[in-house]
């Protein structure tokens, strides 16, 4: 894979800028907090992984420059940069993920200097980068398994290389089954209102030379009515202790087509996206954006009269009874999804 | 209602332009049949019903002028036209039905004169018009029945005046629950690729003072998880012996997640809109259309990456078995829906 969706040069954190795909492959560089806060709240660094990611190094460039003598005052700045970060998405606790891990290493190394805590916080951040790699490799070994030759794959938004460091978990799932001579046909719903499926993951796979459809979001249940949806796989932004799982807003919806077709419905996460805290989906808060988003397209053009109201999540929460098996790194999660904690720490 | 969709006046067509809303309220002229087959197309004017009464308008326009001397010569002109605007849609039934009924109105008037004709022509297609108005009162009154006070009501695309002559069928059942002093909510599906929901149904609805609020399709789901809608009411294009019902993509997808819900899923619909001559909904033949309406927002900006193959239906069938009730201006029918020709004709 060739697309690196983060990289840390010379102090600052760069980021393909996913706004501007697929016209153009342009990488924005973030140089403070406030311009990560606007690049993840804008859209241009997302997907839950790839958020974990940026906002680890993200930590570190907030508290980098940091003129406190002593541990309390680190701290103190440590986790005013991790409140206002946290604040940019609710929903994807990938986010939140990665600033504890940085924040553990801190309070596991209290005695040392600011100045080599300020180094433990750099290598922890590009740490958390090397494991997602792995660990996407892993989950699409795992995964690979349930995908037959000829497989055609309904997926939604974007689960791949640019929702990653830089391979994918949903998609990650199809690289990996293509590497193994699988012939696979993707079938991409486009995911309004900011339309990743279309901009992202058509541009993602067809640069990986696979086969990809893009579909309209309410057209995915007329291709599973005529049999040519074989699979769905999906990412997921947060997933609670007994399998309910936040995902971009649709994802339940096809969840609930998926059942009636019976056709297999599959998340592909890491062990970061579980929120063991949390019982059920119910606790899992749900984002709601911008209204724009929907009657301005991509705040150009108005589509829906003046005055008009809208309802827009940008996730929703599907019910684990609907999920087929949950892909992670340490294996294949089936029913029932009780007590996750205990099956995956 | 003061919209009217269709104006027959001074030997023109004139048209709500639907492309240009909800930006502006502008009329096109058709002065000939290939400005009203490319209106026709292009959804300058859509909706089965209004597709009917324009089709009707339309054949007397084609033949307005005809030289023809004999009934033979004027029934060769006349089948050419019908066969001409039938070829601009071949989903909705209501285009053929208006043509047929003219056809209908020569073929028991062969002994009259070519201008007698042409008379009983025009005379036919106001009648169409006419009886398109008074069948959506039926409808709406009909439907109203099935409406609580306080009801949130779930519809897709437009089937509202801007569909009809000037009142709607799913949306004439709304106006007659408000003008009955009933308080209804509204959500309105967008409707992808051409946003029929956002750009005609907001549009129409808040000029009626009904509130109403906009949703991308992929939404529903969650909305109706919420319970936040009490029924679903659609229109429909072409609806089969046995119930079976072609409308707007992403119907079908409404009303598996309507029983998913177990929320009351209705279609309304005129007589003119049932198909006696097929058995099931596997015999409509279902429109696709030009990828760029999907990969290109209003043929305006890219939204997909180039050489993206994209599936396009306009339409989709939703199996009987999913439909609560249809509504109709004989009174509403229930299931089973079998051999509907002989319950209504």
């Amino acid at each position: 894979m060739s697309i690196k969706t983060i990289i840390w040069h010379k102090d600052k954190i760069r980021l393909i800028d996913q706004t501007k795909l697929p016209l153009k492959l342009e990488y924005v560089n973030c140089r403070n907090i406030k311009s990560l806060y606007l690049a993840i709240k804008e859209l241009k660094v997302r997907g839950a992984p790839a958020l974990g990611i940026a906002s680890s190094f993200g930590l570190y460039l907030g508290i980098m420059d940091s003129n406190a003598k002593t541990y309390k005052d680190f701290m103190i700045e440590l986790k005013r940069v991790m409140k206002y970060l946290g604040s940019s998405r609710p929903t994807a606790i990938n986010l939140f993920y990665g600033m504890q891990r940085l924040l553990s290493v801190v309070e596991n190394n209290r005695t040392e200097s600011i100045r080599t805590l300020k180094k433990l916080l750099l290598d922890e951040a590009f740490k958390i980068m090397r494991e997602d790699q792995e660990t996407c490799r892993k989950i699409a070994e795992f995964g690979s398994s349930l995908i037959k030759e000829g497989d055609s794959i309904l997926t939604v938004c974007n689960a791949g290389a640019l929702a990653t460091a830089d391979y994918g978990t949903a998609l990650g799932v199809i690289y990996k089954s293509k590497e193994q001579g699988k012939h696979i046909k993707v079938y991409a719903c486009e995911t309004r209102p900011l339309l990743q499926g279309a901009r992202l993951t058509t541009w993602e796979l067809q640069r990986q030379k696979i086969d990809v459809t893009l579909l309209c979001d309410n057209m995915s249940a007329s291709l599973m009515k005529q049999n040519k949806i074989d699979k769905v796989i999906v990412g997921a932004d947060r997933i609670a202790n007994n399998g309910d799982a936040a995902n971009k807003i649709g994802t339940y919806s096809l969840a609930v087509l998926a059942k009636y077709h019976h056709i297999p419905f599959y998340i592909a996460a890491p062990i970061s996206t579980f929120d063991f805290s949390i019982a059920s989906g119910k606790q899992i808060p749900i984002e709601h954006r911008d209204g724009k988003e929907v009657t301005e397209l991509f705040f150009k053009k108005r589509i829906a009269a003046f005055g008009t109201k809208v309802y827009n999540p940008a996730f929703d929460v599907t019910a684990s009874g609907l999920i087929s098996a949950i892909i992670t790194e340490k294996g294949i999660l089936k029913k029932p999804f009780n007590n996750l904690k205990k099956r995956l720490v």
